[in-house]
């Protein structure tokens, strides 16, 4: 069975969406989107307010109850059954994090395993025959084929393969 | 620089160590060794208790105050100089235990960055050069060399090189 490895963050878990809700709503405050271009999201949010959206994504809970990417259970139920799945977020650098993350996989992903959740500092060390995740940096190391999962950071990127959404995954994968 | 993956528990830290202490000092009962070889180490503790074991290594808190293998500090230290360091626990099974286990590489080994620093539900989609670890059930798919890390539980086992304590790791990493 070929091994697929998949991101959480900006793939299967919406967080940046999550924040600009909490922001819009809270704080009515506006969200730029050019300036996350080959960044981190954190920075279309107002300078003085950087600090404040760093502690929330750092804090226990915010990875608790994030919306799920459109079609992402269903097309994931479907690669379960055909391929040695895996998630692997890079997470240990929030460790409020972990906990809610793996609760979070149990919820809206009850048919992945626990065997099959891995939270890393680096993607280096994984290996596997795809990877599916919306950063260069976990993608460059990568021996098999890599597929840049498109997210509003990175629309500037050329030079990989993209899939643009779950049905585009299910195209790609389950045909 | 070539890699090396260490696992934690029965590595370096002492989860059963510091279980075993607790329960003579608790509930004064014994610890049969002989009934941990090829399995689990609960399985030591008598019929009546193992569910209170259970429910303490799955609580908050235990891992987050193990003890440390003998000479693991000093010797990982002049590891991480020399090789591409990983520090991999099979962790994810047990979700409470995720942040006390960054803390506490943190707390011990602060040489190691959380970059380093991985927590996985299976440990068979890491790659390296070499695997230090006390389980077979996470050597065996390793595509580099394996080594048994000597601990209560798997004396019995034959078919694979050893490293006894982590000064018999110097003398095969560090001459």
């Amino acid at each position: 069975m070929e091994r697929i490895i998949i991101d959480m963050d900006e793939v299967i878990a919406d967080p940046m969406g999550a924040m600009i809700d909490w922001y819009k709503k809270e704080h009515g405050g506006e969200f730029d989107y050019d300036k996350i271009l080959n960044g981190s999201w954190s920075k279309g949010f107002p300078e003085h307010h950087q600090e404040m959206i760093i502690q929330r994504l750092k804090g226990p809970g915010f990875f608790r109850d994030l919306p799920v990417m459109e079609d992402a259970v269903e097309v994931l139920k479907e690669l379960n059954k055909r391929y040695d799945l895996y998630i692997v977020s890079a997470a240990i650098e929030f460790p409020n994090s972990l906990k809610d993350k793996v609760e979070w996989m149990q919820d809206h992903f009850p048919f992945i395993s626990w065997r099959q959740i891995t939270l890393c500092g680096s993607k280096d060390l994984v290996a596997g025959d795809y990877m599916i995740d919306d950063h260069v940096k976990n993608l460059k190391g990568f021996k098999g084929k890599p597929y840049l999962f498109t997210a509003a950071h990175n629309l500037d990127i050329t030079g990989y393969d993209r899939i643009d959404n779950w049905q585009h995954a299910a195209s790609i994968f389950l045909k």
